[in-house]
């Protein structure tokens, strides 16, 4: 990778900004986190959704009660990118309560903003909160 | 993604394989693993290893005496991908025993075998093995 690489600690502290906005309720502050080029694959194998959708995508994150668990510390890599390891919990609408054990892959530009979310779940990491 | 996804099922049982056999030091058994047009990217931000290059990565892993502990549950998609997290301890030539907090996203052909393994852990994930 020829990218400039932001500061492992910046990387890691976006994706620590990522947890506390999600679980303050926070979806402009969510939205702050990204650069305006910004896509985000969530899960990965679904469509592609950018920047103009994001306040609408973390306001049903908001609307939905959204709570992270990280269940590993944050890991930096040796380019442009980080990942968070966390279970989620949420209500969709009409629905139970769920908890998807999850896992974001990102990508950041030179002042750390997120480029790109990666979300790596699948339909057998979803289960009933208990 | 239009490529054929594999079984959730398949994807996890390639990951838990890996980790089985590279505690059980089986080189011969991690390579077969992959499909022959397959990349590794360790750390993420490093070159890519090609195939070709595989038998000896794999070989320095088991010399170095690497033992993988997964630390949650293999997370799957919704398209031919997964992730495996885990804590690695190996002692490196000459050197004192490391543990690499680290985590592994890869793709998959439709056959199960790894196409790409990438791994997140930077300069900072890295710690003496108590």
């Amino acid at each position: 990778m020829t990218a400039t690489v932001p500061p492992q600690a910046v990387m890691k502290a976006a994706l620590q900004a990522y947890v506390d906005r999600t679980n303050a309720g926070d979806a402009a502050g969510l939205v702050a986190l990204f650069a305006p080029d910004a896509v985000i694959e969530d899960p990965v194998g679904s469509p592609i959704k950018t920047f103009a959708e994001f306040p609408a995508w973390f306001g049903d994150s908001v609307a939905f009660g959204a709570r992270i668990t990280p269940v590993a510390p944050i890991r930096g890599s040796h380019g442009p990118a980080a990942a968070l390891v966390f279970d989620v919990e949420f209500t969709p609408p009409g629905g139970q309560r769920l908890r998807i054990r999850s896992l974001d892959v990102c990508t950041f530009d030179a002042e750390g903003r997120i480029t790109a979310l990666r979300a790596y779940w699948g339909p057998e990491d979803v289960e009933a909160a208990g």
